[in-house]
């Protein structure tokens, strides 16, 4: 699948579906645009009307009250009126194709699709698929990719490092089966981070993973040594049953984040997650509730983000 | 049941649960209202601020996403705000009454009830009961009535064919089964539309349908011959099974409109359909998606006469 | 559990949990707040910009869609944006704790939290772990408080017999089970109602129930003689299986109120009942629809009373 898709001709970004593709100076602008909304959130009036009277549909093909959530606030800071439409459990079950759903919509005027869905690429198919005037946003495919979410750790990033080209960032965890890892990888090495590492146990890495430019570790210890930045990621219980790992203890004795792991790490780490978190599981309370964790700030800047998401795609449909 | 109750003492729409009672001024009205707004649709700002302040409620007794979605898309963009009210996971289950969930609801100041019911006369019931200060908005109910998509199609064919009393339209399928077919011939006829004809199966058409000004043809080209407009019907699957038709590859084989049937109809027809389109059951996708089909169109008009509606009911009870 | 939790350190409405803990002051402020909100209702744009840009967010742990609309309304007609999040539904699958939970709306800069829950204390242990910057609004917990109903019964009490040291108020049915019969108790001496009656077998009394201050009566025509106001319980159904009473036909024979017993009431009695109501069982039609009912100005009030609390609520935050 091209990834042109979601830059228009003028180069701007017109979806936003996947990292891959998008040049360090699109990432930038993105953080930047951000970096404008992150005061909205402290204004005693938390609204700008820049997207008034713009129709933003949360299409969720999964159910995600936390993802949906996010979203809908962004977009109603933004002064958009905002629908929300469970596709599992609507049109779908009196057998309209996918396609049919997304003509309505679009003939409704609707703005922009914000799309959630099991299945890798759909949000991809989706936005191939859209009429000019329509911008889609990817909210998470399958284990592909989640675009916004690598975004908002980025630009917490730079909040706290902003010199990329020294930094050392070391993501722990469920490499292969998460829809996060991957689009930070794709994110930390466009806008030149100096070092990635991935640390995980050979069953929870993909293939050939050294190819996207990373160091590979096994050993946690090992792997935290003078790092700068720990993104953890979150162990899909469901999916761990037996096959992949011993058990969520063992787990959380090899790969688990405590303080005395972090103190591998340099002096003034910073940790992450991208939430929900298993306390006990791929970190303990202590590091999670501790100094050196961002992760609420995460979900502060995720509003902020999503607000510059949104904004910069609509701009890009408007002026075509 | 008397259909005056939709009409307030000025002789202005005050519900809107059918299209029977309703004269010829009055549904010219209506048109003439959607077409004032069909602009907004197309603004960079899809809002006006007429219901500023008023509040619609989404009083759904059957789940439809769609229906639900086309009301609350036309309700904000009027500025309304909006309450959606599934009853039957809400107050049913504590042995409310419905009288008692509208007086409650009336009690709260709210404006307007858009009604959803599987059984028919509800809409009627319920305005019927209702407060001088509510109006009642017939979402569907039962195989009944279905007047808002009744006037969306009216719309879109005056927009197309502005001489109603030169044209001949065809209502192709399941009529007796149909919400919207009934309220289709009604508006068609007091529209003053020239010729009116029915085309279905013996089994898919109501008794004594000739009485309401209609032409009956059992066979698609026959019916289909000279006509300028084809009115499609949605074939509900759940009701076909084996009783009334033999299978659905049958029926589309008798019925469903293909480009080969199309051309016994005048060479500027119009195809229109309710959605969501069963594609290969009553319509084939080269005619659903080719030059002659309108049915996109009718989503888009269906935003603005929805919007019609609510601003002239609205204005009844204000100034009562 | 200590309720100081609710009051600033300038003696202001915090958070709103419970009417225990209250004073006679703050109280009467929020009746005189929300008297100045009532009007609203009766606006033609029910509207008032004081909650624009702040995130109300409903945070149902079980359902209730007759009073997530009440707070949902509320908040609309006070411009604030609203977040409807059904916990059972949501994080909660994916095992996150409800602090967490918590934390992450708070870093979204959320600023109110409506609490619905099954248990009693979890608004009061949530309010007690909330940022700085959120109010809690407890819409319900358990048998414990609904303070929002007693409130509002208070107020619509007040509009009908401001001078509540010569009232005698009767309250009828499930004082065991009720949310609203122990909130409506303390509203009402804290108030300065000369004098409270409880009416109800004794198989649906609390222990010790006297030491709230309140006159207990098992039988209903004692009970009613001379009082001014009867405050009707719902008779819950569900809980009441033939474990303590007989059976609803029993139970309204008993302590049903019907026009017969009105009469051993003060001429000018209001009935109030906090809905919804079950016709048959703890009143008749005749009473809850009669001259004397109430019940639906209670709803109507209740609108304007949750406005109050919410403006007062947030005020505090914002100021501190």
């Amino acid at each position: 699948m091209s990834n042109n898709i979601q830059i228009d001709n003028s180069g701007r970004l017109r979806h936003f579906l996947t990292i891959e593709g998008l040049n360090r100076a699109l990432l930038t602008e993105i953080l930047d645009t951000a970096e404008s909304f992150a005061a909205v959130g402290e204004q005693t009036v938390k609204k700008v009307p820049l997207l008034r009277g713009k129709t933003i549909v949360n299409l969720f093909f999964e159910p995600s009250t936390r993802t949906r959530t996010t979203f809908e606030l962004a977009a109603k800071r933004l002064s958009a009126d905002v629908l929300n439409i469970n596709v599992s459990t609507s049109s779908a079950t009196k057998g309209e194709t996918l396609l049919d759903t997304l003509r309505n919509l679009e003939a409704m005027h609707c703005d922009m699709f914000i799309v959630r869905h099991s299945e890798s690429g759909a949000a991809h198919f989706i936005a191939s698929h859209v009429a000019p005037h329509v911008s889609v946003i990817n909210a998470g495919d399958g284990r592909h990719a989640h675009p916004t979410q690598a975004m908002l750790d980025m630009f917490t990033l730079r909040r706290h490092k902003p010199d990329f080209g020294r930094l050392c960032v070391a993501i722990v965890g469920d490499i292969m089966h998460s829809r996060v890892a991957r689009a930070q990888i794709h994110a930390l090495t466009t806008l030149g981070v100096a070092e990635v590492r991935v640390i995980a146990p050979k069953t929870l890495l993909p293939a050939q993973i050294e190819s996207l430019g990373v160091h590979v570790y096994h050993d946690l210890r090992a792997g935290l040594r003078g790092v700068d930045v720990i993104m953890t990621l979150r162990l899909q219980h469901e999916r761990m049953l037996g096959a992949m790992l011993p058990s969520e203890r063992e787990y959380f004795h090899l790969y688990g984040l405590t303080e005395e792991k972090l103190a591998y790490a340099k002096p003034d780490v910073i940790v992450m997650h991208p939430g929900p978190i298993n306390r006990g599981v791929e970190i303990d309370s202590r590091v999670a509730d501790g100094g050196h964790s961002v992760i609420l700030q995460q979900v502060t800047h995720g509003i902020a983000l999503r607000m510059a998401i949104m904004t910069l795609a609509m701009r890009s449909g408007k002026e075509e």
